[in-house]
């Protein structure tokens, strides 16, 4: 392969056919998710109205691989492999002595990384004859991967929307009804979690904690219907590692290894497809940073405890061990709606607490000065999301500046912006602010807690 | 390479390196530009102030090939070579016989084909001296990918967005802006084009033709700053044939030759790029259907005369033969913005004059219900104006079904439709119209066609 080619691609027979599971590669035992009526670990039995039987088993697998059923490989080469991208322009942008790249899942028809997951979801759910999925969304990213899934599986979709999203983006509801979903703003009086909120708050502009509680209060109580998460959850983490093992393959042809693997984290889940397959490698004894950036406004892992709590806010769901800053936190409205979740996913949080990964916290406004400075120099438009990543890397690319160090630099491109044009507008025309560190908001939350015996 | 890959990857290093010129293989001499006002040939010097030379050597160059600078293969490398795909889930959708293909221009940076004539234009013009660049856009599409360009030469770009659009397409002109473009609603005071339009008429929506007078003007009255136009010219269809000699390479891969090719037409480039390399085929006696599909709404090839007018509705710029409505015509607010032009492309009227490429018009609605039938199958959504061709493409498909024919139906896939999901949301909510056939203003913008002597 030429050195100076842009983008290194994989042929579709070159796709990983299995999912990398990092939980019996794990520094530590994963703490098991604790049932909050009884204080006892969850069993499948708990699991099941709300889940298919396959997820929960990929849940808790000890397996080192789980193969990607060939019916998800098909629909996966609709976008997959992936291009993983020489950032040549912005290197030289930047006179940075580093070798960048960035993996791009831009490209699927969503726009994210987020189908990895909704396409083997659907899929599982489909076998076992479910004919509805129910999740939620915030800015609309996983709301339109699960609709894009389930409508390639004819299984009904139904979307419980943070309401200031379903308000401020239009765009991203249409296009999951475009895919046959229904939306709903969330908090609705469709839910006892919804009317409970609407009672105390009938302005409420929602949560993705309560449009949660919505979404799995609508799956327990209707038998044909499951519910879906696109982030936290180790079966969702699985799916997104064929993000990783791509990379490994395509840097692997032009004969690199990353020094510094850079992403943004929400629930974790685009972090830990590309990471997880490099944890590996780093936990073998390989020398590699490995930086999770996260927004000063919802800074769960550098300023979270790491504890065991709910995962929305009716308190509906197991308890997960996990950096938190209490699940009644609701963050200020950045415009990275994907990384506003008060919680963390339990493996990217265990693999911090041992030091594996290193957390970082960004304002927004540095966070778009990045996205700029990618989108004219290598042409893309990234997601509010995915400028934290930049922001990481492009600071890691400054030292090297610095330093004469040549380091690969790998960041995870989670996806595009095209409907967060109103965000860069506020950006362009000076009207983007940047929030306080919310101490007093924090210490708060974390008053409410559960507390947990050890199991 | 495995029959059933959903996806026709080329390398970088089996990229196009040449334009194809179709000016020496035409069956038919193509008519010259005239001058307005001496009525003779438009020469280079009467282009000079608002083109580059190189540019103005490409529109009447007789070479069959033009090869591609380095600079302009090296950025055309950040999306390109586009994929190929095969449609395999829409042909089941459709239990058509036929095998669908269409030649993916969506992962560009701004979203469409356009980007692949931008750059060139925004390299030619760096290489003489030229520091910003004029232009107009409908729909914003032409305009986000000269941003785009210009951004990457670090030239100024100046936009003429139709008002109507700037109004209803807001996030449109933030992309030009996020790459440092200034956009202007036209029609504006700041030339006299505009001015004359907003004397008459204060409320203008603006028109696509206005915006080429601002644009011309603006150009032409700035010693620094040059034109340029997304479609219609020679030098612009030029650059966009390297999608169609890509469309060779990627058949050949799997043995395939086209029966049919369906494109969307509005100024005619991305049809043009996908079909001539292949009209070439045709011309030397191979069977090829080569469809053009435009809207009822705007019927420039299936209902006006090939005739010589303007492109422009102040009449600034030279005489062209073209099918055309009259420069005068302003279409109805169809959502397909970029098929909104009174004109066609002179190489595609004169094939059509020649009954090489066969017209198809349509009405919207069957065009949305195409686009939904793809994004329901084929995950991705297209753009309005990309519908047209996906609606002449499925109907050619169950025409297939009908008679059993096993075609092979090449489709020239233009751009996504992230930025139309207003429409999309009319659509889905049973507010979009068809407008009639607009026989009685077409007759009498014909009747303002300028008097053209042959030269």
């Amino acid at each position: 392969m030429a050195s100076d080619e842009t983008k290194i691609l994989l042929r579709e027979s070159e796709m990983p056919q299995r999912w990398y599971n990092i939980n019996p590669d794990l520094p530590a035992p994963l703490a098991p998710p604790i049932h909050p009526g009884t204080g006892q670990p969850v069993g499948p039995e708990d699991l099941a109205p709300i889940f298919p039987m396959e997820l929960i088993k990929q849940e808790v697998s000890m397996e080192p691989y789980i193969e990607i059923p060939d019916e998800i490989q098909r629909i996966y080469r609709l976008w997959r492999p992936s291009p993983l991208y020489r950032a040549h322009r912005l290197e030289k942008a930047l006179k940075t002595p580093a070798r960048i790249y960035y993996k791009n899942e831009s490209f699927s028809p969503p726009g994210s990384h987020k189908p990895n997951t909704a396409v083997a979801q659907a899929y599982y759910n489909k076998q076992e004859g479910v004919k509805r999925l129910c999740t939620e969304t915030g800015a609309g990213q996983w709301g339109s991967a699960l609709s894009f899934g389930c409508s390639l599986f004819g299984i009904e979709c139904t979307v419980y929307m943070v309401k200031v999203s379903y308000e401020q983006k239009p765009y991203r509801r249409v296009l999951m009804e475009t895919w046959g979903s229904t939306v709903h703003p969330s908090p609705t009086k469709l839910t006892n979690a919804g009317r409970t909120i609407l009672e105390k708050d009938p302005n409420s502009p929602g949560s993705l904690g309560i449009a949660i509680s919505e979404a799995v209060e609508d799956a327990a109580t209707h038998d044909d219907a499951k519910y879906s998460l696109g982030s936290v959850l180790n079966h969702v983490l699985l799916h997104q590692t064929i993000v990783g093992q791509e990379v490994k393959a395509q840097l692997k042809l032009v004969d690199e290894e990353p020094d510094v693997i850079v992403g943004c984290v929400g629930g974790g889940s685009n972090f830990a497809g590309v990471a997880f397959p490099f944890v590996k490698d780093k936990l073998n004894g390989k020398k590699i940073d490995i930086i999770a950036c996260e927004p000063e406004a919802c800074p769960t892992l550098t300023r979270g405890v790491y504890r065991y709590d709910f995962g929305d806010t009716a308190m509906l769901t197991p308890l997960l061990k996990m950096h938190t800053l209490g699940h009644t936190f609701v963050p200020e409205p950045i415009h990275a709606g994907g990384l506003r979740y008060h919680g963390d996913a339990p493996l990217v949080s265990l693999l911090v607490s041992q030091n594996v990964i290193e957390p970082r916290a960004y304002h927004q406004l540095p966070t778009f000065e990045a996205a700029l400075n990618f989108a004219r120099t290598e042409g893309s438009l990234p997601a509010p999301e995915t400028a934290h990543a930049l922001r990481g890397a492009i600071d890691e690319a400054l030292k090297c500046k610095e330093t004469g160090e040549e380091k690969c630099i790998l960041i995870a491109y989670s996806g595009h912006g095209f409907f967060d044009l109103g965000a860069y507008e506020k950006y362009l025309s000076g009207q983007l602010e940047d929030y306080e560190y919310p101490k007093e908001k924090i210490e708060a939350a974390l008053k409410e807690l559960p507390e947990v015996a050890a199991p």
